[in-house]
């Protein structure tokens, strides 16, 4: 599965390099990097899909918040300049490359660092994707690195362009609140759908019994894991980042920190619950197997334990014994299915006082 | 089950807006909203059934304890307007509206802000159901919003109108801890009703066995799980609001939060002993359906073991070979018979020496 | 079972009434109730079976130490006026009356305020009783108020008749402690019952399985889960009594009462383990039983494999075709049991060389 | 077995005493008391094996080293002496005398108080042995008592005979230190003796199954539970005497206890990798059980297939209908063995299919 | 296996030597002990590939960097000769020549001490291996002691020797960095392997059971157990590193010890997702056995359920008593065949409906 091969494969891209070299560790990708900004003020807002580093880093000097988005983080070089011209550490640029990073928060006195991850889940098949985000807020700018096209950003775009929300009256603070809080509200599209999921596979466990259940609930336990593993180290990201008191964060926007945060406990919460559910429901079906086990034994046990005897009795009067006197008798055979019956009922009675049937 | 898709249906109503931004979020339900307060002191007491935001705002001018009890949050319109004439924040805007808020507490200077989970249990097969109320704290006033009509309160109001206890005679504050007070003890009275349950299944898990003692004992699982997921977080949040330090919680009345939160201690505790035994029923459950395979198992080996050599004896004597000499002796069945009988004996004694019967 | 009724009774006396009002919550119990004291100091001593609460109230206005003993709590109105003779809390009236009360310590500066539970085991079958007895301790004086007659201290009446001991040298903080002392000690004599028992039980499990066994471990695990719920709050209690700094107790006491401290460890110490040995027991239990179904499916399937082809060879010459040549042979139904013979004895090799045998 | 027994015992002696009354509280052990000390210095040393308290007492006036060895711990006349003597606490007494003090450490300004536990591990049938060792550690003596002749400090006598290592240099409370080292020291004997027996049992439970696994393990379990039981208090007792900036213990020793922490640490990191190894063991055994009943389930269930319908056929012509037109036929009886060939040979095809031959 | 039986050994050597002797503790090896050192600054790089302790102490006391290597730390007089010319504490000899000690950190001003774990993997039937390795971070030198040749620090030469990455610019601390980071860089390489071998097994999990799915799984076990207990150690013992505050480590390299907290972070969540895995692994697996089990009886069931009755008629009919009218009849061998065949398309009939077939 996609999400389990990452975790050491770092190894491979880093073995032989001196530490702390910048180099994008990952799978390779062909696509080009693309630098898109968007500036504004309360009163004007301008946009441009594709710059240059050169380009973004003058637009910070005026007092406009600008946000520029960097899609593609194979090309080391361009990350490289963009570090250079904003004064990012050199672990930082490490970090933003290596898209292996858990979800972390450093402050760097003249800028805050989020790493991020942002999930897909495409099929429950499939297992789940992640896609590394690194935020950096500055003064005045926000510079997001996602790995690939396609993020969970667009209603932040739609905001900054249609005027809505608070997002244009705050600063860049406010920004990188709202691009992590997109990204923390994609968590509960994917939890939904991981709950409607559960609740189908629910039904199947105690009812009619899925060849498949089990390859089911083991899918689930490790979408589960998955999303805890992204979800606990933001928790802890976010307390930090909230706690920080760093300049960079204003008084007002303290106070949406807090709220992000209390979103992620409730994402927490859920995936817990989730969890504590699957485990319960893989108990609850191996009961139910463990009952429908016992269901076909005892079937068996009262069919076998009926007839055993009676086809023992059959036997004994199919022997070629010279001398049996019962063969003899006129209602012999009779009596023998008599006998039979008696037997059968006997046992019969003897399973309904055991409740077996 | 109702409470699941609760957790993260919120996703729903929010995707695509900006962030903070106020809206319902939670199933539209078609009632009006309706606006009640009652206004006392220790002497005088004033009730009215439907009144508009402006009206109970100029209450609150006087010295008298208002409590504003608002049903049904759906019309966002009248909660933001409530919101502006009392300076609530933003942010407390949106949590009321947010019917997936967790528990917690929050102190805006101002005032106090507290949201609290109703329980209702109608039955154990349709699951829990839950209601969230937020509570206003104010200098002179309580502000209640709940999602629709019916709640626990009622012992509060017979105690401000026939003035029992010290509700009349304490501020604000008091009025808040006696809210909470009702959530929590209604919490007791769901927790009867589980116990109850759990201790009728507990006979059957080891007397009789029902074949839906499984499916009763997952139910119970998730109701505790479902439990203990609103009461943890209630407990951190009445710390927070004891330990709160605010000047809105006067001194007399800290000690009665200190109750309280001695309550929800007691709540979770046995929500936690809840959780232990119901964990415990489902292994001695498993133990027990093994324990009667077993059972199953014996009664088959012991008849399969006595009668197939049996049958396989009387097979020899059945074969129609022309020349077997036993076939033509004299005591030639008889000598069948008995040999038939003996083994049959030490299979049963055998089966003595091994305690299986 | 007794105990877990208890957890949520509590709702059901208590709905419907103002909180904080005092009344007796817990069944009603018919008894009168019946006040005792002692008083004593270092040379003198005196002991009065049945008093009223003035008598006892006007004996602590002299310097000896007085302990009152009320023995039913179901009159509120004696405890209500013991409350207000010594001046206590109406929430400790409140908590002296509630028995679902926790093992409690509040610190009411005038006063020391101490909830414990003395235990009681009868009999596996019946479960643990649990009476609450609160322990007021005062300047020079110590209130115990229990539910019925019948306690644990009869060593310290002793102690104090007979002048053995520090306890007639020493103040009222002594006192009490002597008195925790003693219902700390009774849960060792519990915990011996319990060891004794689950030592009867474990040869059980391994060797020779009674049915019962699942049963017997099932109400283990129900009565260390009690203990536990009991011990657990004791030793924060002792903690913070310990550590509380309150003038009540004086510098020789404090330690006494960290001693006290080491003892509940040594309680919750002793409960864990004897939780830990259940639970092995109960692994071991289970796997006992999965290797004897497992040891009684080899007999069948050794015994099944061997005569069923066997009875199938009876079969094929037990068949009335009219052209069987080997029927008619001479030795036919020597070689055809010499046959049989070869192939039992290949299938008991085969057996002992996978070790079924 | 011995190790729980103790547990509770403490209650059967303790009962009717006035708290923290000194007395011996263990079995009765006949045994003589026995007193014996070394004095030493760097230069001088001296050895005497049985002497009295006061001399012992009158020993430590010079500045000389003196480790009084106390063995037997019953008569309780001879330790309340030397508690006399040397001014020991009476609560210090009764922890001498309670044989099942759990391992503790306090200080009394004049003196450290530290209680140990040596293990013995006669036999894994007979469970572990466990003996209290009381160490008082003064200005220039160190006091032990032991339950019992025999102990683990012979290191430490050759060491200070024989003027190896720093021991005779240093002072009383390099001799504390050496004497806690060399328990924690027979610790690692104890666990290299289970892990041996543990590698042991490791391999039987894969491969050939014996029928005592499984009490083994149950062993295995309650050996390493009584350990963790032990060591864990010692953690925590170390670290608290080495952060206890005692004025007993001297700069230089306090790194050799911050050594001797780190040995605990040690310790407690096996015990709870036993404890692991031992539970994933159990968890293998239950599964490599559940995989041979499922080997033996499918020979049964191959050989029932395959014989059970061919032994209906034979059954079908056994049967004595006087006009079965087949029973006439020339080739009948081999058209019928063909058939069963052929059904026999689509069975194993069937099985081998499914991957079960 | 090799990892086990060395928690224990230490003792073996230990027992009978004053506490705190230097002596080499572990498997005796008969390699020669090597010294090897490289001296470098930012522009002159020297390297010699064996020495003498005397000659590394001088080069010492030139203001370049320089990193004294020593393999082998059998000999323990090379080790003390060592430990006297750069003034290391007894205790940390001690620790050098223990290689069971745990990984731990130690500040003793004049020097940093570190103990690591190097891991290697051979072959999972093999399972995991050790080796120490400690670290001596001084002024302007670092002292590494392995046990055997061959290690995980090639990288780091490289870079000294090509002057590739920081390595050169900074001083000792920045190579202890390096070093501590190259080994926990290795155990990236392990998990990657164990991550692949957990993938391969996975699969069979779940569809075609090989007979040894259940060793491998306790194979990654015990595999996952011992890297678990490897580094958590290092996480607390890097944690200490960081936040030590010494003047050793200088203001710029502090950031890369936090970086390589990091990396001990991300080493133990994935070690700890493995473990979640594994066990999640052995629940589906033992599911999954019970499901087959499950299949298994049923299809013996089925066949017997259907040809049990109908092998008791076929006996009927094979009786021999001299007056069975139904032998008579003409059609009577149809009938009895259509009565058979009726009978076993009820049974199956019956089957479908159950779902079984």
């Amino acid at each position: 599965m996609a999400e389990k091969r990452n975790d050491s494969s770092m190894a491979h891209g880093k073995a032989g390099l001196p530490p702390g070299a910048p180099l994008f560790i990952g799978g390779r990708k062909t696509e080009e990097i693309r630098l898109s900004y968007m500036r504004y003020n309360a009163n004007l807002y301008e946009e441009k899909e594709s710059s240059t580093p050169e380009e973004c880093a003058n637009l910070c000097e005026s007092s406009d918040v600008v946000w520029i988005n960097v899609e593609g983080i194979h090309n080391s070089g361009t990350v490289e300049k963009i570090g250079e011209l904003f004064n990012l550490h050199p672990l930082t640029i490490e970090d933003i490359l290596n898209v292996m990073q858990r979800p972390k928060f450093e402050d760097f006195d003249s800028y805050l660092f989020i790493v991020l991850k942002m999930l897909g889940i495409s099929d429950m098949t499939k297992g789940m994707e992640t896609e590394k985000v690194s935020v950096i807020l500055g003064e005045n700018f926000v510079i997001t690195f996602q790995e690939k096209p396609g993020d969970v950003f667009d209603t932040v775009r739609e905001c900054i362009r249609e005027r809505r929300g608070r997002v244009r009256e705050l600063g860049a603070d406010y920004l990188a609140y709202a691009l992590i809080d997109a990204v923390v509200d994609s968590y509960f599209l994917i939890l939904e759908t991981i709950g409607d999921q559960i609740e189908q596979v629910e039904d199947q466990v105690i009812l009619n019994q899925e060849s498949d259940t089990i390859s089911k609930i083991h899918r689930f336990k490790r979408a589960v894991l998955f999303m805890r593993r992204t979800v606990w180290p933001l928790r802890e990201e976010i307390a930090l980042l909230e706690k920080s008191g760093s300049d960079l964060i204003k008084e007002p926007t303290v106070l949406f920190f807090r709220n992000l945060y209390d979103h992620t406990i409730q994402v927490i919460d859920t995936v817990e619950t989730y969890r504590d559910i699957i485990s319960g429901m893989h108990d609850t079906y191996l009961s139910s197997v463990n009952n429908r086990m016992n269901e076909v034994m005892k079937i068996l046990t009262i069919l076998a334990t009926i007839f055993i005897p009676l086809t023992f009795i059959t036997g004994i009067y199919g022997m070629n014994f010279r001398y049996m006197p019962e063969l003899c008798w006129k209602w012999g055979y009779f009596i023998a299915l008599g006998f039979m019956l008696v037997i059968a009922i006997a046992m019969l009675v003897n399973f309904r006082k055991k409740k077996w049937i």
